[in-house]
């Protein structure tokens, strides 16, 4: 059975990714993290990440590819969402053996060299829903990003504060100075 | 302007939520934390939990609601994308003084008593989205997931976990013993 460990993305697709930004980044004030004009996938994609998820909007360079064809049926919206797997190739092979019907039996190559793989709408009940793999140098990133939002949460109040150094406690007991329970403040 | 701090989850129209769990839950191996009738909304929704976001399954429970509307004109998929921000009221001020077209001006009550608003699709490029002000009581139930998430990541690498140890590290050094960034180990 696959592992899903978050919602890595939300892709949105767009005729126009300057009109789309002026919703996406100056209204709702996200921050472009780059764009990426992706051959592969007929496709320039805006990147705005959040501390738990990015959103991609990503607009058809041709008229041709399943993206294109997507706007021009469906009109601008949500395209596919991406959840993050432990292990892609199994979570596929799993998948499949349930008679899920996936649009890569194998993981392919996406943006930035992710190892991802589609699953296609007809057995998510209208999603089309993307599974991806952390890759070996992600993990730091996570990290950084985990300590962002620690950092925030400090700051934002006192309450988030002592909670964050409850978990802090918890986890320094998970290593090598266990404590009793009743040591912890809660 | 808004702070947005991440996507909190992702509703799903189905016409079956049975039929969408079978897929949701036991084709993706996600864990149902519970399933609640809103009466508000004409619905039942389907609560899947993942580390970063939920998946909402949302069944309509009348012929007349929006999301009703919504399944029998676009048929299964993605109702809307729900994003957190710090101050729901300012931000909704902030995109009205932008010409945002809101659906809510002023935060309603949703499904838990949550504070939330959405936003009209006209003006996001065709996606549905929901604002949501995180509660005084959640911040807690935050941690207790960013501690199951830490813990995750301890057992699955020791690289991970070295990140992990430099995290904590840079954490408490924001605390009460600073020390020298050359101190650090990285």
């Amino acid at each position: 059975m696959p592992r899903v460990n978050r919602i890595d993305h939300v892709a949105i697709v767009v005729d126009d990714i300057d009109q789309a930004l002026a919703f996406w980044r100056d209204g709702l004030g996200l921050e472009v993290s780059h764009v990426e004009d992706v051959p592969g996938q007929q496709s320039v994609v805006a990147f705005l990440p959040t501390e738990g998820g990015d959103i991609e909007l990503v607009k058809p360079t041709d008229t041709d590819s399943g993206v294109a064809r997507f706007l021009k049926k469906r009109g601008p919206g949500v395209h596919h969402v991406c959840l993050e797997v432990d292990d892609l190739q199994t979570s596929l092979d799993a998948l499949q053996s349930q008679g899920v019907r996936l649009v890569h039996a194998e993981p392919v190559i996406g943006t930035a060299g992710k190892r991802i793989a589609f699953i296609h709408p007809e057995s998510t009940h209208g999603v089309l829903v993307e599974l991806y793999e952390m890759t070996q140098q992600e993990p730091e990133i996570r990290i950084d990003r985990a300590r962002h939002l620690a950092d925030r949460a400090l700051a934002q109040s006192q309450v988030m504060a002592a909670g964050v150094l409850g978990f802090l406690r918890g986890l320094r007991s998970n290593g090598a100075d266990e404590e009793p329970p009743s040591k912890h403040q809660s």
